[in-house]
């Protein structure tokens, strides 16, 4: 037996850390982009364990590691510490991470559980129960070895090499190692070289081991399969039967951190807004939007191709895909039919949560909308009943013999030009300026709103109880989908942007002509509290289990129709470069589609890459002249017997909408959602006639009957057309006359030979204009059953002038809206209404009757 | 050395079992309802899992373990069944459990994910990763060993006491056990008598433990120090700059399973009823309510009071105990400043998420309130403009053919003695009482809600748009919290008790003088379905860390005024025998505790043990004839400076409030809520006059500036009161005429001479009466500020005639309130609300100027 060696630990440990200097060096170049990352996360401020720290810090900036130090002070508690370990085992960029502890914590931290905490595959220390056990498993190949006695193993093993096939008893040689060699191990648990060398290649092994499993950008996700059935069940029975993943794992299926999401129990989730800080730099996924041609009773199903879209793209094309829907409005839900979740195998689930409450953004729209309409009225009845100084002196109160403005009355004097901030040296004329807001009752443009359909509503007179001192007026109360606050939810783009909108609603206009805002009254910096968890997208599933934002459902005719642009946002971020994000569009293409161009596009600054243009046999014969529809008599046999003819027809309407979305630069695929009835073919036709008018492409889906298995082609399409080239283009510049972009829009998308502006629309297009509201995008309140302003005729019609009635502005959103004929604001209850059917199972807890 | 020994594994095992038996006996002696708990969990149906586990019950039911089979599919997922290992990890009944997975499972089960997802001190099998890591550093202390492998070693360590110090040597034996004794282990991994044996030890030990660690009742939590500042800064500076304990974790380690709790991001949770029905079958906690003198313009401190009474009782005195307040209206918070969380260092935390929109039951019950609403009048409109044919052809329609009945017109048929499930067999006469519900609108009670403060919407004309044909009336909106629905949120004992109330509510009479009910209009299913979250109490936190349910908050004149009794049922179990409830009556003693006995306790069932009785001496002084009080002016001398004669004289409210808890047989707890000016013979001379006058004890607070430990006394004294005999009676029979339970109520209660039912109450309680609902019990609507109906008299008025202007009825929630004068049910906003002063920090994304 040769005599044992010193073995060299400074030296080997050099030799590997070049040699992880080389692998990492390859890895970035395998994985552009790709950084292994190690953290130290340090409670207390121990000298020695600072010594360490540095050490390994530097030695893994050599080797090419991103290593981040965390450091809390001694009186973090268990609690916060577990806290920041959560968020480091969920961290994608994090491979390995150690804790080190205080000896002297202030709070009783107990350190087993701490240690347990760290995730196993991140623990490069070895020092979780798990990672012990697994070593003494011999289940080397997915545990970490604590660095100390793992840099001792590898020194033997190293000599071992060198002295070429000589073999060395191994705990001989261990003995004599940690004997000899004092400056590996110079105190019990000690950093020597080797230790470091040992953590720097537990870490580069650990990322590797990451991508192995995760290929970056590409979702680890469980998906659903679903059991089809024939005939297709009703859709709550299909909602029900349908197995739910806890939210929170799709959050983190998605590669959200739990630190970004908020649980609203088992089936919705919050997703805060620090996700789309965290991802900034991560290029967008495409963008995709659904619309459809112009509506008929019939049905079209653009829900439920924007679902099947997704479910076929995740689930059965493994692609990171979002869909992002609007949140219905409750009132309907308990008049007449119709769901908004999607139908039969393309939906969004649980679908009871969908339509009712969700997480109560609507119910905080309402909140802040009626706010701002008590605050408008208590305003004027005060400042009626009341001098300049008694008014001046109950807004700026003297407490506790201080007199004070608060920050929204400073940033009031300031518009007013009044550059003063002590209250006592205003002259009367501008205490008066600054105290009266002057309201003209006569111009309020603010309703009240509520989520319930009640028609008495839609004119009342209120201020009749004799403390009102006979200050009434005429108001209305509109739907709250309606609330200018639900456009600004659905156009914002932060938190500061929302406070701003808010603050810039303008509510009436003041006896001298200027507009008055939410901010003039003082309420913008409320409203922003009670909104501020709405703003935050809601997270949902698809029945096979792919994610699904449900933010904001803005009225698709007095405003845009669209969802948030901050949940497209975010999905585009989550579904990274490879990704796609379905975002649907409300009515048919000449009103959701231009207006998610002209406005949201317009405002977000995405550009999106592909249109989805859904058709139906029933829907095309209807425009090509079919027979009229009555509910409750069964349908005329035009629409369930093949009848090209009429397809043929109506397809007028179809190549419209092709040209209209085409007009964008986008190319666009039509989905031709088939009926059982519906022959092959008519369904030929339509794809071919669609083809040969500009479509990219023309398929046929049957995702309502088989989910995302029938839209596999309507998928591959968009896979395809994501990849053509486009050239992606508004439609109007916002510096032209009001006039003019409204001649646009009518000329170009619907088709009109001119528009007519009514005396009323003549004057407040006069009045914005002046106010210095021109430049704003135009958002027609038009019919969505036609291309016209006459909501009977179908197909194309043409040789037609649209009036405009009037022009109102959505300041804050963003937006004026031209009225085209009367929109209702306020849905009504019919005789029957749906919740006779409605009923919550008080054994199982299951909502029954639900459509 | 002897030749190796046969080792009998059956007779040894026996011996084991006997002597497990012996201990779990000696251990149901010690702690009286314990039983250890063993749980299998089986996936799939092997015949030989099958065969095993029934050896491992018959063991264990010998033994007199509680043995639980759990059997679920071999279709079940992954995610299932780490599901219910969760859910077993967490059953504190259990404590130990197995999971036998099937071969052949459908769904890919990851075998190491799921059984490391056992928790290690459950761990019986000893097969976790965890238990492996301790096996081999040798901490055995809190780890098991699998069964088999410690039974071989068991029957060693047998075999060798027996044989008498003869010595053995482990590994040969063993290996000799191993062949011989064949039936210890007949298949590899298989069950031989010694490994039942074994998992029987390993239970009885992890039983063991579990009842070291945990005294059984006790809760295990973490407390929250405060770091009391001087002078006590802002209440929402205190409530942020508190720790935040994340709410799962509350949850927890107050014994709620993970299934029971839907989380609303970290600070709120949702408790699910069927935390109930698991704990129906232990005993309740002692329940406390706190009341107060007649409230002043001052301010008395019982939420503050309530929450530093639990704070001291738990962080303090290591007591289990709950606070069970009402969530406030969140229209007031925006319009004069004054939070219903407590305040200084006794809140309930975050105080905004408190003061806001919380978990959205409010938002709720405005919803299913004005779908009520909107029901009346729409139908009243469809009557008036159809024939009876045509309603009744529209409310029971033909769907594909088919005329039927939904399930609640079935039950609106009964309810008219018409007793036919086929629509088409109606007479003409019985459709026209199905079909017309005849609402005389001057009858109509129902009023719409808005939680907003909007004076103009106290009396308004609806109905006024050309779509309503001229068919107007006066109606009004009151504050969301006057709804009907809240106080049957709050008095409903189940989900299916909610349902039955909000069918009962009665809206109107028909012209023929029969009430019409919210079932009547169909709509009762829908109002269940809306409130189906609504129904779970909210759980949140004190700054101390201990449990709160924020849940309901009915107004305290024209309804009850007491927060849940399913949160205060809930909270009982929660707390156990040996714990504590506090819950808050609304007002004064008078009003909030009168109906907290006998409506809320006569509903529930549950009897109170003690009564606190907050007083101060500031607001004595006003009652003792201390002068009037200007909001803005500085607090006249007497207020700050020593009084005692002021303070003697006020004492006289103080006292008839203490007669007026002692009247209903419970003992009583004075707390005297000290503010720093405040002498200490004022406040002793209160304490002295409150123990001469039937207080059970009176003590001086100061949990305002210190928290718990400034109610330290308190607690004390309710700690001894609770031990204190009571005979809890309620005040008055329901089956006494509605007129002489008023009169028992204003005699008894307030001290008035007499009564005198106005003309429309008198027609009112004829008419109730005939209507059946004379038996209901009596909610007072009488001013707070007085104990007599005139708000100026302080102190004990004596010598008045109680006037009763009107009577009406919640009958859904279960009352008749008698009108002592006009509520306004519709607070407004003053000239400038507290909104001017509310904003959200952008950055930091806190709210600000929020009380």
């Amino acid at each position: 037996m040769a005599p044992a060696e010193i073995l060299n630990g400074k030296e080997i440990s050099a030799q590997i850390r070049a040699r992880l200097k080389n692998q990492v060096t390859q890895l970035k170049e395998e994985v552009p982009g790709f950084i292994p990352g190690l953290a130290i996360l340090q409670i207390g401020n121990r000298d020695d364990s600072n010594l360490y720290i540095k050490v390994k810090l530097k030695a893994a900036e050599e080797i090419g590691i991103k290593a981040t130090h965390i450091k809390l002070p001694r009186t973090t508690t268990e609690s916060e510490v577990i806290k920041y370990i959560t968020s480091l085992n969920e961290d994608s960029t994090i491979h390995g991470f150690l804790v080190q502890l205080p000896f002297d914590s202030e709070n009783s931290i107990n350190t087993e559980d701490v240690i347990n905490a760290i995730a196993p595959e991140k623990d490069v220390d070895g020092l979780t129960s798990i990672s012990a056990g697994k070593l003494a498993r011999g289940d080397l190949n997915d545990c970490f070895i604590p660095c100390t006695p793992k840099g001792c193993l590898e020194l033997i093993k190293e000599t071992d090499d060198k002295t070429n096939g000589r073999k060395v008893v191994g705990d001989v040689a261990y003995d004599e190692a940690k004997e000899r060699a004092s400056f590996i191990t110079p105190v019990p648990g000690g950093v020597g070289p080797m230790t470091v060398a040992m953590l720097m290649q537990s870490t580069v092994e650990s990322a590797k081991r990451f991508l192995e499993k995760f290929k970056p950008g590409k979702w680890m996700i469980e998906y659903n399969n679903l059991n089809l059935k024939t005939p297709v069940p009703s859709d709550i029975d299909i909602s029900r039967s349908c197995k739910l993943k806890p939210i929170g794992k799709l959050a983190r299926e998605i590669g959200l951190l739990s630190e970004e999401v908020e649980l609203y129990g088992e089936t919705k989730a919050k997703v805060l807004l620090s996700a789309l800080e965290r991802l900034r730099h991560r290029p967008d996924g495409k963008y995709v939007v659904v619309t459809g041609i112009t509506p008929t009773p019939l049905g079209e199903g653009k829900s439920t191709t924007t679902i099947g879209l997704v479910q076929a793209l995740g689930a059965h094309l493994y692609q990171n895909v979002f869909a992002c829907v609007r949140q219905p409005s409750q009132g309907p839900t308990f008049g007449i039919k119709g769901g908004a979740a999607g139908g039969g195998y393309s939906q969004v689930i649980p679908m009871e949560e969908f339509n009712l409450h969700l997480t109560g953004d609507i119910h905080a729209i309402t909140a802040a909308n009626n706010l701002v309409a008590a605050a408008i009225d208590a305003r004027i009845f005060h400042e009626l009943t009341q001098t300049d100084k008694a008014l001046f002196n109950r807004l700026v109160p003297s407490v506790n013999g201080v007199r004070k403005f608060s920050d929204i009355q400073i940033r009031r004097l300031k518009r007013l030009g009044i550059e003063k901030t002590d209250p006592t040296t205003l002259t009367d004329e501008e205490i008066n300026r600054f105290a009266r807001l002057d309201i003209d009752p006569e111009t309020i443009t603010w309703q009240r709103v509520l989520d319930t359909n009640d028609r008495f509503l839609r004119k009342i007179t209120i201020g009749q109880a004799p403390t009102e001192k006979g200050h009434t007026r005429t108001a209305q109360f509109d739907i709250s989908v309606a609330s200018e606050i639900m456009a600004v939810l659905a156009l914002t783009t932060s938190l500061e942007d929302m406070r701003e909108r808010l603050g810039k609603m303008v509510v009436a206009s003041s006896k001298k002509g200027e507009p008055v805002s939410a901010e003039d009254l003082g309420v913008s910096g409320a409203l922003t509290v009670l909104m501020k968890d709405a703003i935050k997208p809601n997270l949902m599933q698809t029945l096979e289990g792919t994610p699904v934002f449900v933010h904001a459902g803005p009225f698709a005719n007095i405003a845009h129709g669209n969802s948030s642009i901050l949940a497209d946002r975010i999905a585009l971020k989550l579904v990274g470069p490879e990704g796609f994000v379905v975002t649907e569009a409300g009515f048919g293409a000449d009103i959701g589609m231009e207006k998610f161009f002209n406005i949201k596009c317009r405002y977000s600054g995405l550009r999106p890459h592909v249109v989805v243009l859904v058709a139906t046999v029933r829907a095309l014969k209807m425009h090509g002249g079919g027979p009229t529809v009555t509910a409750g008599l069964p349908l005329p046999k035009a629409y369930i017997e093949e009848n090209l003819e009429l397809v043929e027809k109506g397809f007028s309407n179809l190549k419209k909408q092709i040209e209209n979305a085409r007009m964008f630069g986008i190319p666009v695929v039509v989905a031709v959602n088939a009926f059982k009835t519906d022959t092959e073919a008519e369904l030929d036709l339509i794809s071919r006639l669609s083809r040969e008018h500009g479509a990219f492409d023309a398929v046929k889906c049957t995702h309502w009957a088989e989910g995302g298995k029938g839209a596999l082609a309507l998928a591959q399409a968009v896979q395809r057309a994501a990849q053509a080239p486009s050239s992606f283009q508004l439609l109007y510049d916002l510096k032209l006359p009001v006039e003019d972009k409204i001649r646009i829009i009518a000329q170009k998308i619907y088709g009109a030979d001119d528009i007519e502006l009514l005396p009323e629309a003549q004057h407040k297009a006069e009045v914005y204009t002046k106010q210095g509201f021109g430049n704003l995008p135009i958002c027609m309140a038009k019919t969505h059953l036609s291309l016209s302003h006459n909501p009977e005729q179908k197909g194309v019609p043409t040789g037609f002038v649209l009036p405009i009635r009037d022009i109102r502005a959505s300041v804050g959103a963003g937006f004026l809206y031209p009225l085209v004929g009367t929109m209702s604001t306020m849905p009504g209850l019919p005789t029957r209404p749906c919740f006779y059917d409605i009923d919550l199972d008080p054994e199982t807890e299951q909502v029954n009757g639900l459509f």
